[in-house]
């Protein structure tokens, strides 16, 4: 792993998340640019202390010098966003296979070179884009591509949360000092911290992509560096319309994430809050679809662990992806064909659709034209 | 009452809540341009025959002509918009205060012209936007006005429905086909119908005035004349950003007009379908406001008939309109200064921020500028 | 009219329900023991004077020689609960159809004699259980009837109110005061007050008669003299089990009253204060019955005015029971055979399971055996 | 650990739990009594062969041969019921301490002789009351104690399921099976899977005992050997009265466990389906309190791991309950004074009043009294 000492609030979700399935063992880290508290961390996980390193570049070589079978099998990354390209690259330019949070990079050039990388190697790579692993997401998914939705005509995402409605950088909230710097947030904030979920997931259920859009994004709190609220409307390649708005101001509101997909034939809805609960609506009348209720798509099934009734979050969510991860590495370590319900994960491509949305949200905000391409 | 004969859904909406706190008395009736249609509906309704009239001129002239204290009060117009202009004309012009269903006329121009009339003869005028007679809404406003969420930053408004996902004016379906039918709907469709709803209820409750606009309107059903799905960026007169949505195409959605509204303090939440319940937000958590439970505002209480817990709906919503408007009246007649409690009713102002509005969403639509000022 | 003086909650909600769909016209009277009261509210109401009286046997008298077709059809009887027998005796008597709010009569014996007088003069007696006026209840019990359910195993019903959780009758709150009176409420408080109501509504949605039951009731505010808590184990004739509770202490609740009902096939929830939804409930999953929305049973169709979206509410419901009672007179006065449809309303049989459910608790109550049979 | 095959729902559910917070590794197993089926999942859970055992009693006696620092240092037992008290005891007796699923034995007398021995061997001993690690039941046991609610006046706890709506033991489904069977589960079959953990949540957050109850017990589906179904009337030792209802036959419910309070100041209600929400009840009004969200007790945030708006579930809570029992046996081991807010899990005097409110419902039922007292 590298980033995640013990104050980092995404490096503990994603240990929790690795390990969960039992597929996944911790076996080394660099988890600070600080040896110090890289090993304190370390320490306090029960490594042994030669597997604990004072940096990325310190821990790739050294495991590297490993023999097989005692080396890491792959990287993790979870630093602020601006150190996931050196370390992707290094990581995979090495052999290793890569695990890495999102963003994918700090912009879209190097999320294209981080891509021919990976193409070269042929390594595996994941990106953490977690809502994508939620049972009722992927069963969102399967019920569109089955044509149960018919056409799609319209789709509505969105991500309000409230926590920067203050300017809560100027205080010690390392959270909201990190991810409101552009040096290591890249240029957008909110939309780039939280809109490219949405997008994302947008993406991800419907299965189309955004052509067109037009972006109205606000700094409200004054002294704030990047963006923390946006409004998008959007055009999809099939002729669908949506809306994206995304804000960090949006006082009281949480991870409001959620998603609204209306075709010829019904609709959709999911939010991430109540993530066990998909709604499908037709005139007729809407049914609650539930995780592990009733006849369900085998992604759906194969994501999730307990009989109904028991929640699965934010957690289970996330480790469905480091799971799936694992289990076609695995596959691959045994030189088997992987299994085609396991090999969704957010990949290289996810990265660049997600860093040129960010330019294209940014270009679009700076123009008076109303309608902008999506950039490729 | 002008048009609402007996197959008419709003017509037995108006009538009912307009004699729901027994203020108003129904005494006369023009209510098709069918003379034999008005005839059995004022039959239906137990009216004598000579108070029930062929056409709303016949009717205006006669009730003029019968001595005061009995010929009819003031007129309701409940026709399809298109009739909304030359009989609240009429009306207005012989003396008669006059009750008009939305949107006001079926142009910008016309309701100009009304709101002139208005003001010249001094008689009272009321548009039914009936969500905003929600005691809820009362109190959301309220508390915009209050201070409680701070200075506004965003303000999402949105009306889905779904009933006219399929060509529905192509059967005999009375209310599609004059409300997909430019000559009688205007210029526009789902905007024209809902849209200003959802404007009027974010212009009420925030006191903010839309300055500029940048709209998506889409016609997605093949063979339908008017827009049937809208999205929409706003800017609001201090800054504030927002987004409104509408559809008609939304599969599976009720009447699902909502909005939310954030500011620098707090955010509030209103949802029609479930309309006894605000949801007041903050950083510290989230309180649950109820029709009827604890301390409210005096707008909430006055528009309140019963007790907490006993679910009051639409038409409770629609007959403060007319309970108001009837008590304003009351006291005009009484020679009274009216409670201002009770002169909370949408006017002509709103009439004509409504026509402007679809004229505004027009224009952008057609426009490659991003933003379009609002048209005054 | 008899009882409904201004200040009284119960009588302006009839009134409400009994105009609401321009089948019933307020025609006369006795809305106080007190004459100034009764005259007061008369004029408010724009009565004429000489239909107003001081006292019901003063109004029955004298409505009675007024001419055929100038008289009243029949009374509505609103008081507390003490006065509703004798007023409700009178009326019919002297061939006056009744409408009474529930609880029929102060005890069992009372409303065995009241039935008596009921069947002996052949006139219609409604009885306004108000909660199976929704259209979701109807529904409900559709889908009991057409064995969508299966054979029914469990049925939960609950009632909690928290409005009473202090000693509100020592402050001058009218509605604390004479709920709390055993001389003007009868024998139970909060069970006589909305126990019976759970209770009136599991048998109307099941069909099943309570056959025996185990109550323990409880007086939790220091000074009040009737309980203001139930808990009661209930049995049904089919071998069904069930539960009721209701309570006025449940502090922070407004009208809690909502229903389960399982079988064999499948379950149903309905909760008043949500009270267009319905949820239908199997192993497949869920789905949600909307008040409008898709097929529906010519029962909730007939009880539903405005299309889906609209939300109605408690005077809806109320007003249902008012506008199905009259036209069921109507077609007696026309000597025309009633719609089915229209004679769903509560009758003396819902008095007098009332008023045995209440004794039958009192018994049990008092008892050291688990089971009490249902008192007849 | 003691069972958990691979094709066992809780073991899976225990070695999450468990390993989650990276606080506990799982070294060794006998998985199940069929010695193949034990090496089989030792293997997929990548064990040493040496550690994976044929039977619990081998297990015990090889680790306890391992020089210290080597070998397991607690037990984790998650057999069918009928296994705990032999295997617990066991473990015990050999210096093991030991967390176990619930219901801690297989009747109340095993019961009493497992509390002893922990008593005697003075080690800890954590009851896997899963429920009971949620935040939201911590914050609100919290605000009953610290006084918010006043003093309790009623309790309604219920828990019901659809699942053995049918005869399920009659096919293969093997979860269904040893639960309907006496011989595997004990005396009772819903009352004793489910209605336990209603009566344990029930108590853990009021504090309070119950006293008494009246129960009637059903067993609905033809050919099962157990009830599925439990109505009961609570009294609790401070004059408090309840409710608590258990069914596996509610057609189409799910794990519906949810419990409201109600005291003399305040409400309070929460359900296992929507884990994150609290909502605190007053006449005043509802507040939704929320994990992580505002200001909450130390007890709800040391059992919460991320930010508002992440929501935790099942494994969650599970994994609060071995987190903390591991902090506890952490502090022991190194002689420190365990954090009282990690002493915080189900222990045997939990299994003791699970096992005697099983015993009293099956007096009860049996019984005509209506009352029978809390055995002991």
């Amino acid at each position: 792993m590298i980033g995640g000492s013990l104050d980092a609030f995404i490096g503990a979700v994603h240990r929790r998340a690795a390990i969960f399935d039992s597929e996944i063992e911790l076996v080394c880290g660099a988890f600070s640019s600080n040896p110090e508290k890289s090993k304190a961390t370390g320490h306090a996980l029960y490594l042994p202390e030669n597997r604990v390193y004072g940096s990325f570049t310190e821990m790739i070589e050294q495991e590297k010098s490993l023999p097989e079978g005692e080396r890491m099998d792959f990287v993790s990354i979870v630093t602020p966003n601006h150190m996931h390209f050196p370390a992707a690259k290094l990581a995979l330019k090495n052999g290793f296979h890569v695990v890495c949070d999102k963003p994918m990079t700090l912009n879209l050039e190097e999320a294209k070179e981080l891509a021919k990388i990976v193409e070269e190697t042929g390594l595996l790579f994941c990106l953490t884009h977690n809502y994508t692993g939620y049972p009722m997401v992927k069963e969102a998914r399967e019920m569109v591509r089955s044509g149960k939705l018919g056409k799609l005509r319209k789709i509505i995402a969105e991500y309000p949360q409230g926590w920067l409605s203050k300017l809560e950088e100027a205080t010690d909230y390392k959270q909201a000092i990190w991810r409101t710097d552009p040096a290591k947030s890249g240029a957008a904030g909110c939309m780039g911290d939280i809109g490219t979920h949405a997008e994302n997931l947008a993406e991800y259920i419907t299965g189309l992509k955004i052509t067109e859009l037009s972006a109205d994004l606000t700094t409200f709190v004054e002294g704030r560096k990047l963006d923390d609220d946006g409004n998008v409307l959007l055009r999809f390649e099939n002729g669908a319309k949506g809306i994206l708005h995304a804000s960090q101001i949006a006082n009281g509101e949480e991870n409001g994430l959620k998603i609204r997909v209306y075709g010829e034939l019904g609709g959709l809805e999911w939010t991430q809050t109540e993530p066990n609960t998909l709604l499908y609506k037709t005139q007729e009348g809407q049914r609650i679809i539930r995780t592990g209720v009733g006849e369900l798509s085998a992604a759906a099934k194969a994501n999730t662990r307990v009989p109904a009734g028991h929640p699965e979050g934010f957690f289970e969510a996330f480790a469905n992806l480091y799971r799936n991860f694992a289990l076609t590495l695995r596959a691959r370590l045994n030189g088997q064909e992987p299994d085609p319900l396991y090999t969704d994960f957010p990949s290289v491509e996810d990265g660049i659709r997600g860093l040129a949305f960010i330019e294209t949200l940014i270009q679009s905000n700076g123009s008076d034209q109303k309608w902008t391409k999506f950039v490729e």
